[in-house]
């Protein structure tokens, strides 16, 4: 009776919800770019209002860097309490040109809202928002208590979260935790992902002279560091797609045989992946697959190359310095701080003489893998199923979503990790999507959520 | 009697000379930015009116990109014609902030001249329209007949020099050439250059899959153009410093015995050159001295390097493209074209799968090598020791000048190159500067040397 009011209200709503989200998007919440800090602030109030507004008790809360959103709904006793997290913050735009319309402008294509944000996380996010105001606006309540903990600082690796929930056990105590903010495994197929991988990033700095020379006068005499950069980045892997760094894999958790034949399983197609992407080979790990690899095997990865001249023309400069910006993904048991070492192990050791190296970390966080028989697992099925119509299937995800290892370190939960999103989004890359009836359906799913684990024993 | 006025023209003249020098310096003429043409226009004109100015027929030629200068006086029948060249277009300023003062703000500290262009070639150049001045204004004739050929396409290797040379064997007749574009070997230690080496200037595009992706999602499974770009360019150097191309070193022309004992009588200190530019330790091809590195044998230098993300953060793209700009330094007997073809066969060799790769040709030049025993050679020596007060040195340069192979080939002409620069000058490099006593010296050793030629059979 209570659930038919809700969807209901969810139905009447629909043109609403996707109206604020695209107010919620068109905020440039990019939290690496400090120019953007006031559109982080604005983007974090817009969360609270609307919280606030839904029902909730619901606050800013300030940090050294962007603030927290903190939400919370008891009016349950007795019943278990679920923490939604999410993120406000978004990834750079950059590279602007490929993107058919201004990433900050949300932008309907065939179903699909375009705009940097639409899926990660604001969209997403948003749909747990919905779900509450449906419940709350159609029938006063909610089946369970519900807290929200929404940051400024996920694509950062921000560290204001994990001091916070450290801090804040008591408040934050729950019995389940929920994040939409992975992918269906295609459309049509809703996913629970139940694994993650951790994620270690590093900024490597070359430094040879003391000035930029001139290549004709001094170069084959002294160091080049782009050169010794180069050398160091393409001693990081083996023509066999296994990394080279001493003891790199000796924590690695090797996939078990109910996995690989559930992954061999699923309807995923090399040639159409590969055609998708337009590149003239898959590569990777020798020995594992392609869904293998994106899920469940450690991989490196250099995001950024910079140092010396390139503006038009040649320009025939010895630079004095190199850098880039690379990371791990991490599968269990890897440590992000054990890896950090290896790393730095072997940079010390692949360094070319005549330049010297500096290794910055800029985020870790270990690998994220639980178990799918469970009660909350058990009610984000049966949620799923009533929201998409079809049963979810099983999976793990390349993606690293810190909070979770967080919130078992210091909440002791699993974190349900409900997806909307689809692999092509373009997460973090230009023309970034969400389809908007995939907004809707996880909305009604995440409210059939609240139901659900009101009906299983935490 | 006519040398005694011209040097003593020079005397009375030097403020004026840095003065003028100093304005033609303001004019940032960077000749790889289209942004600047209007002023690579302004810097030709102003040569154009001083050579004028001075006494000689001046014109501008336009090209497809940036005019040529050209003057000559033709007034010394029956004597030899030297054929000045030099270019007033300068080197990107980029980085700017290790400026010291503006770069195009000519400041002195120390009495040396700070700014782009200061020695490369704007100062260097501009001592021979001073010393043909001092001629004309203080005796009314020339000893020698002169021209004067003065481009704006040096820096970016442009083909519009070439082609005019080409076309105008007859105008551009001479006996000798003359470039100052080069260093001393130290200071008060002034050479003359017989040997340059060539250049062969790529571009280099990696492209991974149609779109930049999520290195989380897609990591592992998909080419990484960055990491592709790192081995392509590593497999170029060996640990021991030789480039690795199969048939790289095929044309070269090993050093000769008088060369090695000449290079290590210098006064040339290993330890003091490291020191200079606080490098830990100085590399290069094992077996060679430091000295016959930087002079006489090939090298490989990147010169930039681009592609993802390099701005504040981590953001975990895995980004579509990749690229690198980088040279070989060539010594003879090689050929610039043979290098490229080699160098092309590399790449594609040294490709990883998953990527496909483009090479671009930016800039190509032949090494040169002359004789140190020749009329002209002998005329350059005693006006040095007039100009510089002590004999010259004879040395080699690791850098290009290509229109020194271009007047050997069109106009069967050897060049007097005549440094008045000094090697630590940054003539690629932010602070790049010009000793204002080399600057007068070098005009009287240029005033010195039309005396000379005079007195030397041709």
């Amino acid at each position: 009776m209570a659930l038919e009011q809700v969807d209901a209200y969810l139905e009447k709503h629909r043109d609403h919800f996707e109206a604020q989200l695209k107010d919620l998007i068109r905020i440039p919440s990019v939290s690496a770019q400090p120019d953007h800090d006031p559109d982080t602030q604005r983007a974090a109030t817009f969360v609270r209002d609307d919280l606030a507004a839904i029902g909730l008790k619901a606050e800013l809360i300030s940090t050294q860097r962007h603030p927290l959103v903190y939400a919370e709904w008891l009016g349950a006793p007795g019943q278990p309490t679920l923490l939604v997290y999410g993120h406000y913050d978004v990834q750079p735009p950059e590279p602007l040109e490929p993107w058919l319309s201004p990433p900050f402008e949300p932008t309907i294509r065939d179903g699909n809202l375009y705009a940097r944000g639409a899926t990660d996380d604001k969209g997403q996010m948003f749909t747990h928002l919905k779900a509450a105001q449906a419940w709350l606006k159609a029938t006063g309540s909610l089946p369970v208590n519900v807290k929200f903990l929404i940051e400024g600082e996920e694509e950062i690796g921000g560290v204001n979260l994990e001091a916070y929930v450290a801090e804040h056990r008591d408040r934050l105590a729950c019995d389940y935790a929920v994040i939409s903010d992975t992918s269906q495994f295609a459309p049509g197929m809703p996913a629970i992902t139940y694994g993650l991988k951790g994620l270690a990033y590093f900024e490597i700095h070359v430094q040879g002279a003391n000035r930029d020379l001139h290549s004709g006068t001094y170069g084959g005499a002294v160091a080049n560091p782009l050169n010794a950069l180069a050398t160091i980045l393409a001693s990081l892997k083996g023509a066999d797609g296994k990394i080279r760094i001493e003891g790199f894999y000796d924590a690695v958790k090797p996939l078990e045989d109910w996995e690989r034949a559930e992954f061999a399983r699923m309807p995923f197609s090399e040639a159409e992946f590969q055609a998708d992407l337009a590149v003239p080979s898959l590569v990777g790990e020798e020995g594992y697959t392609t869904l293998e690899r994106k899920w469940a095997r450690p991989t490196c990865d250099v995001h950024g190359l910079f140092g010396g001249y390139s503006g038009p023309g040649p320009k025939t400069v010895l630079p004095c310095k190199a850098g880039a910006k690379l990371s791990f993904r991490l599968v269990p048991d890897q440590d992000p701080k054990t890896v950090g070492e290896l790393f730095r192990a072997h940079v010390r050791k692949f360094t070319p003489p005549g330049v010297s190296v500096e290794v910055i970390t800029q985020q870790g966080a270990p690998a994220v893998l639980v178990s799918v028989d469970s009660p909350g697992f058990r009610a984000a099925v049966r949620a799923i199923e009533a929201g998409f119509g079809t049963k979810p299937v099983f999976i793990r995800e390349g993606g690293s979503i810190p909070v979770v290892g967080l919130l078992k370190q210091h909440l002791k939960v699993d974190t349900l990790l409900l997806g909307w999103g689809q692999n092509d989004d373009n997460m973090h890359g230009p023309n970034e999507k969400f389809s908007l009836a995939d907004f809707h359906r996880g909305i009604k799913a995440g409210a059939h959520l609240l139901e659900e684990l009101a009906n299983e024993p935490a």
